[in-house]
């Protein structure tokens, strides 16, 4: 347990949030998660800037900058085709840069790096297919699916929410996870769909597969024995952008020149994409009706951002991370609202994430010592600070200047286009769903004894889980292609209860203690209650005797007696050794 | 040692070829070789047609129909285009068909696949630019360039000129084979760039990244644990030639139909693709001074064909391989002269090597005999028959027949491009030089200790060796790019005497041995007297002090005594262990 590794503060605080036995789930303590929060993280505020005095704060504020105005720029050229120029490059730069400030500066989370989406720009686009035929104006109407969802968000916020996050394990995430891979790659197709049939067209999709194949070389070394460490890491981390710089030049070498190739459109620099308004929307000028039209919009808006931010920033701070200062869910969910309010106001996309995390190579050794060759990732020590956050977003702002706006332009969509497949197939590669279908279509003779799902003795159970999987996964994609396209975070949201209510009766609870798993460590899960193993009665009482099993499943060991010693640290949950997913 | 497989009559032919102490090396046998050859060889001509009544000569021969006949559509195109359309698809077809027969009838290795390869191309349409401005007639001249090689190949027959293969290592063969890589890339290239700027230009390299990367995927699965073993074997044999026939028809879906792709030309079957003339060419029309000058280009060619074939069988005999029947390299090379003569009297391009080999996945026990998950090939038998290398001949044949010839007119050229570019990179994975080269460029914390090349504790001769084999290497892929390309095979041949009598200036004895190896198995070897190691006294007595060092370097260990005892079997040779480089 990671609770040797907490100061006292935690401790006392765990104490306070202690459930009181006998009390009804139903009385809410209203702004108490944010509370606790705010008292467990404020110590740690002024430790977050002097601890960036790192020399490694600096790489990883420029692979921060990378890793999220990469795909910006591809959601940017997406929403901009998809939504009638509405949204564009400096659109989606201001979002970044809105939510760098906002989280680096305020939040409980400050590694959590929060940026534009694919699951949000298909919701952008959808609201655009809906609404455009009724003449409405699309930004004013986003404004306010902006304005009630920063209510939605503050309601949720401090009516604790968060705690219900222990229910969300790894199951939903891998679907939504491998949803989102999915969106990725079509939108690469979209991308290059939309070129014609001409020349233009064809150098496109050359380029795209090239970018692909030169990224994934690039992840490939980074992954291999070849060359020192550093230069290993230089090429994991810079491969992407290098390679994207590299190919905006290469369309234009020899006989590619006379190509007039389709490239990433931007307007002027620090301006709306559309002329004719200002950063301001003028909401006030929207009929009630529209107003009221808006608010069914901003539930699924605030049921998409409380899964997907929440899930993010849970598998950002994963068990394979060392934290050592404590999360806070309810609190960045409070400032959530807040961004994605004032990202309404100023007619702005709204904002997920990456970490900053050091590795190093540690040689394995087996039972004898002996060097086996093999190798895998610790992390040692995560620099937990503000400061690559917020420089990120600064330099996020520099982008949307005149001269760097006019390199933006020159990247071809082809180029983007690669990188949504390289974001796609790096998203499918990391998923749980493709392990365990690699698992399944394995050679049996040629697969080790030791293999974590060799526990399960019914091979038809993992079959009938990924099969689930597989289902909801498609099911959510299938509407994506509709215009229904929008209640899409309803389908993953009904993913939680399928997983708390359904599979348990199909799979015991040994299987799924080996299938599915909780999604963060104990100690990041502490701050929302902790998860199942060692959860609050408070919430799950009334639930208790269906769920058992599944509360045993998921912390991989028998959960008896949890809810009535009321341990808030999970102490008996087993911790889940995530390094071998990182190995060579 | 192979020694205990052999039945009684090749030891009593040992006997007969072991040498007579004080002979001087000037004392030529004529003859000599090739009747041992036949001698060795006969006994089991029978049994390499009975033998062939095994269920895995069914599958061999469709895929030595593939592996034989994709490679030869790629430089039937190249030469096509290179030769002023002199030779194309039917002479290719036909000279694959002509080497399939009489190697399957009438060779003492059955198994080896003689076919039109990469260097030969090169050779052709060389000689096309050199002598196409004089005006001679092109096919007439190719043709008086095989009647000189003809005679020539018979005069290194007759003289057992197959002896000096074994002081062929394998350093020229791996800079050969680097050497031969390089020009399937640059083919696939110089195909994609015929293709001027269009739509189909960029529709073609398309193709070509697309067939690369199925084919290379399909070969990743071949390696890997997924699938059953028929399944991963079928696909690693078969994926390739779906690949293309896929791709042949992929470029007819969508808007893509609208794009006129280039496709691989073809004329009327059966018949030359030069209307002008018949198969026969009218050799005595040349003038006596063109019949001269031809003599010059076919000493390159036999100098050629002599490196290419020889090394080919030996390493497509190589110690990996099981053999169990002996080999025979004089004889061989005489019929060699035959094909070569014959092919250039019809106006067929000339004649190289894969061969068949049955494997099983063999799971990996570490010494605890526990999984490791790990598994290696182990070629447990080799059917040596054949009827595989005829039946692969006939459908061959049947390829050259209207209604096929109908459909490889479908093939477009950018899937021959990717074809090349397939076989390109399959020949870089497998090459030494890669292999060091990769070695090097490891991180030296990562390496495991029991790494062969770490046996070598000066890595700077690891260095200075795979220097010298790029430098040897870039000299001929320089000079193929220039009007003296002819002259490459004089650069190749060079090698084996700055392997022998350079190197062990520069590199030590112990150093050579780690770096170099005899190219084949010591049974196969036995065949032109036995490697280094255990070499006849005949052709070595004289240079024996200044080579006493490289001879123990490619054995692996210490030859001394070798010339006294007079064993044609190496006994002291070390098998060598390749089955690690097949491991998954």
């Amino acid at each position: 347990m990671a609770a040797s590794a907490q100061p006292a503060t935690e401790n006392m605080d765990a104490e306070r949030q202690a459930p009181r036995r006998g009390e009804s789930w139903w009385k809410i303590h209203l702004f108490r998660g944010m509370i606790n929060d705010v008292r467990r993280r404020a110590p740690h505020y002024l430790s977050d800037w002097i601890d960036a005095w790192d020399y490694r704060v600096v790489p990883a504020t420029i692979y921060m900058y990378f890793a999220n105005i990469l795909p910006a720029l591809a959601f940017s050229l997406d929403m901009f085709q998809n939504t009638g120029t509405e949204y564009g490059v400096n659109e989606v730069l201001l979002a970044s840069v809105l939510g760098a400030v906002v989280f680096s500066l305020f939040s409980a989370q400050p590694l959590v790096i929060v940026g534009v989406t694919g699951p949000i720009t298909v919701f952008n686009y959808t609201v655009y297919d809906i609404m455009n035929p009724t003449g409405v104006n699309y930004i004013g109407f986003m404004c306010w699916i902006g304005i009630w969802a920063l209510i939605l968000h503050w309601i949720l916020a401090i009516t604790n929410s968060c705690n219900w996050l222990r229910w969300v394990t790894r199951f939903p995430c891998d679907i939504f996870g491998f949803y989102v891979a999915f969106i990725y790659l079509q939108k690469g197709v979209q991308v290059l769909e939309r070129l014609g049939s001409s020349s233009s067209f064809y150098l496109s999709i050359v380029v795209a597969l090239l970018v692909f194949m030169c990224a994934y070389i690039c992840g490939i070394i980074g992954g291999s024995f070849l060359f020192k460490h550093w230069i290993r890491v230089f090429i994991k981390d810079y491969g992407t952008p290098l390679t994207l710089i590299f190919f905006t030049g290469f369309v234009h070498i020899g006989r590619m020149r006379g190509v007039d190739l389709e490239v990433l459109p931007t307007s002027t620099s620090f301006m709306p994409t559309n002329d004719n308004r200002n950063w301001l929307v003028k909401f006030w000028e929207l009929s009630v009706g529209d107003i009221f039209l808006a608010l069914p919009f901003a539930v699924l808006l605030t049921v998409l951002f409380w899964f997907d931010h929440n899930v993010s920033s849970l598998i950002a701070q994963g068990s394979e991370f060392p934290l050592r200062k404590p999360a806070g869910f309810h609190w960045d969910l409070f400032l959530l609202g807040l961004t994605t309010g004032v990202a309404g106001i100023l007619g702005l996309p709204r904002p997920s994430t990456p970490t900053l995390c050091v590795t190093k190579p540690v040689k394995e050794l087996n039972e004898k010592g002996e060097d086996k060759g093999g190798y895998t990732f610790e992390a040692t020590h995560v620099v937990e600070q503000r400061v690559s956050n917020l420089a990120q977003g600064l330099l996020t702002l520099g982008t949307m200047s005149g001269p760097l706006l006019v390199v933006l332009h020159l990247i071809p969509q082809g180029v983007l286009a690669g990188l949504f497949f390289v974001m796609g197939i790096q998203a499918l590669a990391g998923n749980g769903i493709t392990d365990k279908l690699l698992f399944l279509c394995r050679d049996q003779h040629l697969t080790p004894s030791n293999h974590p799902l060799k526990a399960i003795k019914r091979r038809s159970a993992i079959w009938i889980f990924v099969g689930i999987e597989i289902v909801g996964f498609a099911a959510t994609f299938a509407i994506t292609q509709t215009v229904a396209a929008v209640g899409f975070p309803v389908f993953i949201f009904a993913l939680i209860p399928i997983r708390a209510l359904l599979l348990p009766k199909i799979l015991s609870q040994d299987e799924l203690g080996v299938l599915d798993a909780p999604t963060a460590s104990p100690f990041t899960m502490e701050g929302i209650g902790g998860s199942w193993g060692g959860r609050e009665s408070e919430e799950t009482t009334e639930v208790e005797e269906e769920n058992e099993g599944i509360m045993a499943g998921a912390s991989g060991e028998g959960a008896h007696g949890a809810t009535t010693t009321g341990t808030v640290l999970g102490d008996n949950i087993e911790k889940r050794s995530v390094g071998s997913t990182r190995a060579g």
